[in-house]
């Protein structure tokens, strides 16, 4: 794995997303990694992120799918084109769409691990395709269309202070 | 509307999810209503359910549409064996499979409305599709499908204390 998140590259200004934005103390704060071709994420949902007794919450496992969907998005494009994560001008992306398919419960309490691979690469979107694992099982799958964020995103206001 | 919200019936027990539980003080506990033949439930985010400065984080609206469509799935089937929903045996779903288009960026300060309708009703699963808007404005559309709980899910553990 590299040492540094794809996320920690986010300017200031990205790093407020409630799924991986290191500036958001109330949000998952998840860091995505590459191992060889694939990225990998591990995030431990929280006792209270539940769905019935036992299990995970399935909206924060399409949260996880997703950020990490835009993320890889993201180092996937700059690898590409052969370029280190910090240069410029920056690569964001957004979700296009989501598309999360439920296998398995997911037992809460262990940390999950999700793993994306890249099977689409072109100038405008990037196809992202996850797993989403507890105890060695996948409980889950999903796929991200991520495309460049557009100008209206960019020209977005600074948050609010919490 | 009804007077009571879909999630209200739940029993204990099945009132601790993250994104409908009336019993979780850490989650959304988002409330779905009839209105005629569409269900509508209505949520604010928080400053913090940020993606980037101006706009909501998409997992949250994956999130409203997975929650609203389990609970309009067990709604509208109530509703089709003509029983009241706080008749027994219990009906609960849970989703196979989550779609979410963002069709343009979802404005941060304003209330989402979350529309959904029935398209299919069999004995096993329910598919609902959904749509997400802010003043007035379609920004993403979605597709629950939810299926009857398994075995597995109900006889799950007591949740631990928060």
């Amino acid at each position: 794995m590299t040492e540094k998140a794809f996320q920690d590259y986010y300017s200031e200004k990205f790093s407020h997303c409630y799924g991986c934005g290191r500036k958001n103390e109330h949000g998952h704060q998840i860091k995505s990694y590459w191992d060889g071709e694939e990225s990998v994420a591990v995030y431990e949902p929280e006792p209270y992120h539940i769905a019935i007794p036992g299990f995970v919450y399935g909206g924060l496992i399409a949260s996880l799918i997703d950020c990490h969907g835009t993320g890889t998005a993201a180092a996937a494009t700059y690898r590409e084109q052969g370029r280190a994560m910090d240069s410029e001008p920056a690569l964001r992306f957004v979700t296009a769409s989501l598309k999360v398919d439920f296998l398995a419960p997911t037992p809460l309490g262990v940390p999950l691990e999700i793993r994306a691979t890249v099977s689409q690469i072109t100038p405008k979107k990037v196809v992202v395709d996850e797993k989403v694992t507890a105890n060695g099982k996948i409980c889950a799958t999903g796929q991200v269309i991520a495309v460049k964020m557009p100008d209206s995103m960019l020209a977005g206001k600074e948050p609010q202070s919490r």
